[in-house]
């Protein structure tokens, strides 16, 4: 059984601890096919954000209580960056963190596109799926937003992290989306998979950058695998994040319902065979899509383990 | 008054905080003329141990204990680094360390010339001494040895840190020399100096290589300045480093009078006017050239202040 999923952020990366889990019991190959929309360059350095998410959390180095970054963390050379008036000051780099970014540059100004590097990285965390890049290329979520007293498009880092969301927002642009290719393995992943999950990650900005790449969102509508969403959204909440105020610019509800209809069914040129929402959300309608409910807070592997089981019980 | 001194090495920043005292004293102007020779890319940052040596140790943020690098340093970028099996291992950057090279690097890549970069990481640090780099150019000190039953051309910092000199070496090689030119105010400051003083630093892999950047042997050596130059040796031993083993490559004895005659002088087309040895070298005689000999042990900044009032007695 090959199981590709699509993921983002850190709700993807734990749900991808689930999705492994349940891969070991039966014996599945997975795929987790990663938003490249958040990386960045700071400092001279390739951030990656969500592959690092995922590879840390896959390879027990992720902080359990913070969400992002490593266990363990130091703040040495973000400290003497901000001796030294660096900017930018309001992503914080931990050491630990330095070094990843350090090898992936390395590797990435010696001419390695991101999907080798990835797979060079996690040799070391031993994922134990499969990991790629949506893209080899520059795909960055920029967004358009009131500023300083005038609208201006920022990279979506400094929207998230510098303002905290809390700034009059009118648009996401995935800057470089048109002629992004989709890395090598994907499109291939997608046509040979027998399912395909879309993890509980930010319908906006996690989601929608990997299927902005020309091809991949062909290669799920139109794909020979049953297609399985999880809501992110439980109640009226993201369970994590700010996938609410990104929604909002979209103007599409922040419940699982609004989600659901913004993938939209398969039958009708959208992404859904089934969609997963939470016990709280019992009588979600997305037409033309099998709906179940479920626990879907991802409290501990067993839990997010149960989760998966009820996904792939909906294809 | 102003003082030019060239300079490179622990030695040679030590021997500036002294220049810097007394210049206090006296109201006098610096300029240190770093060599650059033992600058190179770690790990895709610009390392330049010579000037961080100086701007450390004169900005008050070295380690007295090692000799090199920041205090109170820690490693967690090294030992990162290795666990990703990055190459290469033999040389630590430490993780206040790598903040500095971040700084340079980026500012470097967005088109500074080093001389500028280094102006720029200087208003952290203070140093109270104008720090040029000898070249903004690319000059690098290579190493010609024998190396895994083959002769080959390894870079001086790999020479010295990985191999610890203890190989058999046959020459040094001022890659990119021929083609560098004076960063901006080198040639003035020498043109313009009331006194050149040449720091203890080491005489082949300290100093040499600034004085292959083309014009600026012959700015000191025509200029109209007085050159005093102060003995890396006490004895038969450098002060500091392995300047005996640099002087064994190049057949020069390892003693005050073989650096001293190797620095010729000036009414020969060397260097020196004044030679300053250590009192367990008095009696050193380097023709055409007057010789004092005076404690030459930097033991704290008093210590050296007398050195440099001493070397500029001989001018």
């Amino acid at each position: 059984m090959r199981i590709v999923v699509l993921t983002g952020g850190i709700g993807g990366a734990r749900f991808l601890l689930g999705v492994r889990a349940y891969a070991r019991e039966v014996g599945a190959d997975v795929t987790a096919v990663v938003n490249v929309g958040d990386d960045l360059l700071l400092h001279g350095l390739k951030v990656c954000p969500d592959l690092d998410s995922v590879m840390y959390t896959l390879g027990g180095g992720a902080d359990p209580e913070r969400g992002w970054g490593r266990v363990g963390e130091s703040w040495t050379v973000k400290e003497e960056l901000a001796a030294y008036g660096a900017e930018p000051s309001w992503f914080g780099l931990g050491d630990k963190d330095v070094a990843t970014h350090l090898v992936r540059t390395t590797m990435l100004n010696a001419g390695y596109p991101l999907s080798r590097v990835t797979e060079a990285l996690a040799t070391r965390w031993q994922p134990g799926v499969r990991l790629l890049p949506a893209t080899d290329d520059r795909l960055e979520t920029h967004v358009v937003a009131d500023l300083d007293g005038g609208r201006r498009a920022i990279h979506f880092q400094e929207w998230w992290v510098r303002y905290r969301a809390e700034v009059p927002t009118h648009q996401f642009v995935f800057v470089g989306a048109e002629t992004a290719k989709p890395a090598p393995g994907v499109a291939e992943a997608i046509a040979g998979a027998d399912v395909v999950l879309i993890a509980p990650s930010n319908p906006v900005v996690s989601v929608a950058p990997i299927l902005a790449v020309p091809g991949l969102r062909e290669a799920v509508t139109d794909g020979p695998a049953p297609v399985v969403g999880v809501s992110p959204i439980i109640g009226a909440a993201p369970v994590r994040g700010m996938a609410d105020r990104c929604l909002a610019v979209l103007g599409v509800e922040c419940s699982a319902a609004g989600v659901g209809r913004l993938y939209g069914p398969r039958a009708a040129g959208g992404l859904l065979d089934g969609w997963l929402v939470d016990e709280e959300d019992a009588g979600t309608v997305v037409p033309e899509v099998t709906v179940r409910a479920v626990p879907l807070r991802m409290t501990d592997e067993a839990a997010t383990v149960a989760m998966v089981r009820a996904a792939l019980e909906l294809t």
